[in-house]
């Protein structure tokens, strides 16, 4: 835990610098000026992800620390989106950024083909947070590339090609991973990958016409089922899911689902592939989130809460049948930086950190006690969300044109206008949360306090009367 | 350039304490009781690249300095090898550190849809070392997901899917690069990606019959050409090359070739993407290897040398044209790490110190008055040695059966049981080559000394006496 609990809270930059709290170290008039500057040259020479390049505006970001970011203005934020969902430890860990300068000093960097302590100490971390025949760890440079070398190495250990995966699920950004994506940014990509969609449990939208979480479950689980046999379950390689959908909505699976997943898995020798790149890693309140569920997985993938994005790695986590197969055959697969040494240093430190400080404890209980509660009387209280869900330091809030019919603020793919004006408000009331199409996301580092938490969802109560407003004048 | 030069060379490490040159920093015992521990534990839960995880006894590196590496017994290497071609600015280069810790203190990371200073400043650095209508960068982390963004954009800007790239080349390990990749890795994870491949320009090698550097480019012009027209030119989204194959054969392409397929791309409105991820960054001797050829590429694709490896970074570099696509309309990809201000800080401070001690120039130089020289002598002296090639510091030695018919010491994509003795008794004496199939690679830091390369070169000429004999033998 950070001792932010005790300090006075003036979020929204109040003070006469400009900084928030007084006498809390913010930006300096120069480092302004360096993010003007740094905003110039971004417009001139930074190309960015997902976006229409002339149509952006980015926001600066000139400093950080624990659940806080200060802007180009030098506003003071509470971080509640850990930038992409990544820095799980907050901003400016201690302990990371001394295991990463002592690592720089140290070595920085060594080719995958040698052996190196981080990255055999990160290794070892890794997998024994995972089950007891989960021992091996390939490391690449993200999320993406995981899912990609997992999605190989199940094909490769099955002899099989077609790969299942869930629509409103995100697996990541390159050719292969963004068809594995369920989501609007997959269609621009769309390519014989190999890859069939099936419809996810999802009871807040049931496909099925469920009406319960038990229903949900039963009838998702035979879709699914239906589909491997109708695409036949001898040609299938993998299954791939996120434990729980993290930009497609935190939709948490309900109970039954994964197991049954992992059962049709068993029953027809099909690999089973979690995604733990957004949920992992404590997001969820427990280190990966399928350990809410009871199941083992053959293949786990992570990223960003492994070093919570300090330096960019990813892996695949794998059991020892699927290492057997590479262990006498030559995996076809590989990356200049698999195990990059300043990487895994973070990574331990990030891992010991969180082990320490109760990091994943804290994340548990707060979304029990302070985000749950607050969120449910929010969604009380406000015509315009239609649901509130979510566990640990990862939830949701689903705006509606309609509580009964459930009808979306936005089609799917679309971001209503309201919702730019909602993050703007909250922006100027000292919150930046994380919005996708018609949601707001809350996941802020795992060691936000409670004070911060119930500052940032009062901040969301009052920007939410916007959304009211619209759907009133619709 | 680094102080090197005026020290006592003893890299075999052959002074009483094992540690090098009496008086410089080793590792200390401590240092290689660690090494054995993360050795152990490599073996126990590190999956490796490209490799049967049983089969490998990995290299322990516990530390590194310059162009030199300790093993895990505390031998002193020189590094032909860069690692796998990256350290461009040697191991613990002072103001690369010194900059990776200072961004470490400021600020590790930030999302990628925010701006950064680190990043900007990154982004204008490196597009001031291409043409001048090159002026936008998207980071990714490495070459593979560079290039699969490349061949995305190109998709979309031309409205076409077919790919062509070429036998002889490595573009990446995820799925589409390995699909672009022209080596043995590709094969097992071969699928319907939209590529087409070609035979490249390779003169010593050539696939059409050609006495010379003229009639190679001519000829492998005109097949180039064919294949386009036999595939169709307006179904062509982009060719992509590497300005200088790396891992496949460092074999330049003939005058006129690389113009040549500019002219293709021109004249059918196909991009041309050129892949700088090994040859970029100083490795040939100019900023980019295409320099040396006098192309303008739409897309220039970089990772390595770009910091020297120190954090994981990536990136495409592109035109105004390709840029102007994505103005007005999204480009439908992106990554969580996008312009990590811990690599992009990297770069700057790599980008840097290349430019203050002369590394391009000093890799120029030292490769055309001491490399060159000593490797022509070295074929001479060596029945195995069929060619050699290379420029900067980016050198291939061939080995042959027989000089007249250019036999390959073993069949493409085998590697020869003397080629791994070979790199055993170079490393008992001191010196780390990269070998790939029958072929040793020199690929130093661009700050290696002359007295280094002589060292190094030295070596290899006494143990090439091992291949003459295996040849002899058979």
């Amino acid at each position: 835990m950070t001792a932010k609990t005790t300090e006075p809270i003036d979020p929204a930059g109040t003070g006469t610098d400009g900084r928030g709290a007084p006498g809390e170290a913010g930006p300096s008039a120069a480092a302004i000026e360096a993010g003007r500057r740094a905003y110039e040259l971004d417009r001139s020479h930074v190309f960015h992800s997902w976006s229409a390049q002339e149509s952006l505006t980015p926001m600066t970001v000139i400093d950080a620390e624990g659940s806080w970011i200060w802007d180009g203005e030098g506003n003071k934020l509470l971080d509640l989106t850990s930038q992409l969902v990544f820095t799980n430890a907050g901003h400016k860990h201690p302990k990371i950024i001394e295991a990463i300068k002592a690592q720089a000093e140290k070595l920085c960097t060594v080719a995958p083909q040698h052996a190196n302590d981080a990255r055999s100490e990160a290794a070892r971390l890794i997998t024994e947070l995972l089950p007891d025949d989960i021992n091996h760890v390939f490391f690449t440079n993200g999320g993406a590339d995981a899912n990609e070398h997992a999605v190989r190495m199940a094909r490769l250990h099955t002899g099989r090609r077609k790969v299942f995966s869930a629509y409103r699920s995100y697996h990541g950004g390159t050719h292969l991973a963004v068809n594995l994506t369920g989501d609007p940014r997959r269609i621009a990509s769309d390519d014989d990958a190999g890859v069939e969609h099936f419809l996810p449990a999802y009871t807040y939208r049931s496909y099925f016409n469920a009406a319960d979480e038990a229903q949900e479950a039963e009838r998702a689980l035979n879709h699914l089922r239906d589909l491997v046999m109708l695409e036949g379950a001898g040609q299938t390689a993998a299954i791939i899911l996120e434990a729980i959908p993290g930009t497609a909505g935190i939709y948490l699976p309900p109970p039954g689902y994964l197991q049954g997943v992992r059962e049709l898995c068993d029953e027809h020798g099909i690999v089973l592939i979690i995604d733990e790149v957004m949920s992992g890693f404590g997001r969820a309140g427990k280190w990966f989130a399928h350990q809410h569920y009871g199941i083992e997985p053959d293949i786990v993938t992570f990223a960003k809460g492994v070093n919570s994005g300090y330096v960019p790695m990813g892996g695949v986590a794998m059991d020892d049948a699927i290492y057997a197969t590479f262990a006498e055959r030559a995996y076809p697969g590989g990356l200049t930086y698999s195990g990059h040494p300043l990487a895994a240093a973070a990574a331990v430190a990030a891992i010991s950190a969180m082990r320490e400080e109760g990091m994943v404890e804290n994340a548990l209980t707060l979304g029990e006690e302070v985000i749950g509660p607050r969120l449910a009387a929010l969604k009380d209280r406000h015509p315009s969300v239609g649901d509130v869900r979510g566990v640990g330091m990862f939830w949701a809030i689903e705006l509606v044109k309609d509580k009964e019919t459930r009808e979306p603020l936005a089609s799917y793919g679309q971001t209503p206008a309201v919702m730019s004006e909602l993050v703007a408000e909250a922006r100027r009331r000292g919150v930046l949360p994380f919005m996708n199409m018609n949601r707001l996301h809350i996941c802020p580092p795992l060691n936000t306090t409670a004070e911060e938490l119930i500052f940032g969802i009062d901040v969301l109560d009052a920007v939410l009367d916007l959304a009211d407003e619209s759907i009133r004048g619709g």
